[in-house]
């Protein structure tokens, strides 16, 4: 398996970075600027694939967000809500289509690479505020992509099963630099602790029972 | 129907713009600059826009290129293929994942305007050299679209079972500005004549018989 790992920098991918290098006949990583306001988690996504000796590209388009209106995840006139992941509020940090447009793209880098898999690290905690990230969603893209080219390309999705918190267990367990990731949406200078994905990242590392090394505004 | 027309200035494309300006209740078009050599179609998709007084929007991301790699169609340091597609040597014009590239930016497009439709000019006439114009990486496209988002969003593919001469025939039957489309890849001031599209469009307008209002560089 020759594997391109879809990476932002944040805990889950950086959990799979981890695994991919082990397991993966060749890893290498591609994180994309979509112009979201949490640009800084790219500089993170350096900082880890530096750590795990990988060769990493970032694709910087920050123009999507011409077309992609709407989500306060792009758009910084738009506030930022604050609170749990299932609260209704959480609804304008959907960016549409997102992860279609980040499959394809890194489908397209892994067929000029002569890769055969995408490495995806959907989990079974992903939110059903986001469509994109459905079980059913991420088979309907395996299909287009394995019909995208006379190539084989296959969408590898290990985590599927797990939690986040499985995935920081799983992370402490392959010594993988959680202490390197960003997940903050906000995007200041430390996690702010209080957006959808810290509340997150802090109940994943006390589910888990692992010290959390992030620091948080509060 | 409110359809977003993935556009690209050529003939497909501009016979479908002008049968949805007809059909949906509303139409926009979209075109997308991924650093293709022959840009110029984007002049004549804003010709062909003017002309049937559609609304349009051109995504510029041509740093699409630097992921992209190997294709004679984004790479001017290669050579361009001329002659037919049924040709070997066409394969070098195949951009990896380009279709589902293009597809997914329109569906984040589509949804964030709160269309419902992306309307996508995939012919029967399309070449097997080309993996995703294969009617099966259509369908699964219109699954994982129709799963991206809480919305519906379909993909809407009225010419499927068309060749492209009947396309040239309908075009003229509506009254399509047809004079005004751009299809060969060398980007050359006239149509070369000679690349694969230039060769398939002299074609498409003989079959149907139709005058062709091209001027070719032979």
């Amino acid at each position: 398996m020759k594997a391109l790992v879809l990476f932002s920098g944040g805990l889950d991918s950086t959990v799979l970075a981890t695994q991919m290098k082990k397991d993966a006949e060749e890893t290498r990583l591609l994180s994309i600027d979509y112009g979201q306001r949490h640009a800084k988690e790219l500089n993170h996504s350096q900082q880890v694939a530096k750590h795990l000796e990988l060769p990493h590209e970032i694709l910087k388009l920050p123009q999507l967000g011409t077309i992609l209106g709407g989500s306060s995840l792009t758009d910084k006139s738009l506030i930022l809500p604050e609170g749990h992941y299932a609260e209704e509020s959480m609804k304008s940090t959907v960016v549409p289509n997102r992860n279609m447009i980040l499959l394809a793209l890194a489908g397209g880098h892994a067929l000029s690479l002569g890769f055969d898999t995408i490495a995806y690290a959907a989990h079974a905690g992903d939110h059903t505020i986001y469509p994109d990230c459905r079980p059913e969603f991420a088979d309907a893209m395996d299909t287009a992509l394995s019909l995208a080219d006379w190539n084989t390309l296959s969408l590898h999705r290990p985590f599927v099963d797990m939690t986040k918190s499985d995935l920081v267990s799983l992370g402490a367990e392959l010594d993988a630099p959680l202490h390197l990731t960003w997940s903050c949406y906000a995007g200041n200078e430390i996690h702010c602790g209080k957006c959808g994905t810290c509340v997150e990242r802090k109940e994943a590392f006390a589910l888990a029972k692992i010290p959390d090394p992030t620091k948080y505004e509060e």
